[in-house]
């Protein structure tokens, strides 16, 4: 299990162009189960998601979203909301939707898909959440864009360890 | 890939109990090397992690976690901040360091270690950056313990997915 896991969890890229093909409904629930398992504080899965497939509906969240492009081009949005009638701290809860929505982008490329977490479009929360009739306590957490991926190599830095690893204290670097 | 990464995902549980065997530094770095790879808005990784050894300090930590036989129990903390000064949106950078800390912990899993998310020692942020020497500049976000898991069943319970998935608006739910 080691190789494949740390592979999946290092190849992931965000992928912001996608091909004209519809992704079968099985796929999106094998995200879906996915993600549920993602942990919380108290298990209380704080989470709520709306799937948003309509392409009239699509482009309206594009219009709101900061990156009109990569959500007109997905094949699949999954609107992702903190549900504050399960939170029982904030700052935890929103850690778990992290979680959640990390869960998610994983399993999508682990099936051969591609997606990318869209935050820029939580400036306009208040229309998202008109748009798809969230109950006044759901708070957007993060749209996230899926579809099957143009392919072209996705190059991206990550800071190295000893650049945010430190050993028993800060300051001492981890060096192996 | 996808099997492999969907069944380490969906059969990670918290480990609360480890056995009494170090860990060897290569294991925890496969650890951080996978946890770099989490998703971050402007990819900023705005993380910053005290790795704790130190038996001494572990029990110091213990006591203030909230949960003092796990803490005392794990061979290795991941003390994971988020870092002031590389913040640009608190919302997203607490969404990213949840999305560090599982990656850690799925990791973690992958690798054949258990661990735990502690959240309850948030309570006592000041005295953990104290005994750490953190700068006034980062947040605790959480500890992570980890070691080598004491084998037992772990059962655990996520919602279903109708519970939480709605199609198109909120309401409607997800049935396949």
């Amino acid at each position: 299990m080691k190789e494949e896991v740390l592979s999946c969890i290092m190849t992931r890229r965000s992928v912001r162009e996608f091909q004209d093909r519809s992704i079968p409904p099985e796929m999106i629930n094998d995200v879906l189960e996915a993600a549920r398992w993602a942990p919380s504080g108290h298990n209380n899965q704080p989470w709520s998601v709306i799937i948003v497939r309509s392409k009239k509906k699509i482009d309206v969240l594009a219009e709101l979203s900061g990156c009109r492009d990569t959500v007109r081009g997905a094949n699949v949005l999954l609107v992702v909301f903190l549900d504050g009638e399960l939170s029982y701290e904030r700052t935890k809860d929103v850690q778990s939707c992290g979680a959640f929505c990390y869960t998610a982008l994983l399993a999508t490329h682990a099936i051969g898909l591609g997606g990318v977490w869209v935050g820029r479009i939580l400036s306009n929360s208040d229309k998202v959440s008109e748009t798809l009739k969230a109950p006044p306590s759901w708070e957007l957490m993060a749209v996230l864009c899926i579809g099957w991926p143009v392919h072209e190599d996705r190059e991206k830095e990550r800071r190295p360890l000893d650049d945010f690893c430190h050993l028993e204290t800060s300051g001492q670097s981890w060096n192996l």
